[in-house]
């Protein structure tokens, strides 16, 4: 016998792919890290590991946020929206980078004059770590 | 003949469903008020009109947030994440309250020992208002 998924995770509307997406937000300064994909395996992981384990989509499977790079997320606060189908996490962003681009925040390009123009400089060079 | 859509658009890393997420953030709190989806008419209209103008899915319809509630959002910055397929807004959040359930954001349930506890107060009976 296996004990019976927590109900706290039936609160959440997957997506048709047993997906949700998932906001990181920066527990310090409040900025907004990024955004990608968690599944019931996934966003339990989180929960007891108390570290941001998504899912990828490209590589088709978990993703320890930071297992190669080390820019790993530690979770301080998961919160679920009014209809169920996103999450977003408060985490400490090790590194101070989250981008897979060695920036702090994947939301670096702005929309400017119809052009989306970069305004966040590369901390770290990218060809040194990955994810 | 008509001009042909703006480069910035194609950009964009729309979904299967010519959707792409957008977070919503309140430009001066740093709060993460909602996740909504936008296509790209509903992205052109937010840019040119500078207020936030969603793609209700459930609807199947343009949705300009706060048109019935009046709790519009004024937009103040449009970013990309770094492989095009989510887009962050900082806005003005009129009213203070993003949410249908009359509460400031959307987030307002956080997982506590197993539970999702509702961790944020209504502000205004939402009987009272639509979106």
């Amino acid at each position: 016998m296996t004990d019976s998924p927590p109900q706290w995770l039936d609160r959440v509307r997957w997506n048709s792919d047993g997906l949700v997406p998932v906001i990181a937000q920066d527990c310090h300064t409040g900025d907004v890290l990024m955004m990608a994909w968690m599944n019931r395996e996934a966003l339990t992981l989180t929960a007891t590991e108390g570290r941001a384990v998504y899912w990828s989509r490209s590589r088709g499977r978990l993703w320890r946020k930071g297992e190669d790079s080390g820019h790993a997320q530690a979770v301080r606060d998961i919160r679920l929206d009014c209809d169920g189908d996103t999450v977003l996490l408060q985490v400490e962003q090790a590194g101070g980078i989250a981008c897979h681009t060695g920036r702090r925040s994947c939301f670096y390009q702005r929309l400017s004059a119809g052009e989306w123009e970069t305004v966040a400089p590369v901390l770290k060079d990218p060809a040194t770590f990955y994810g």
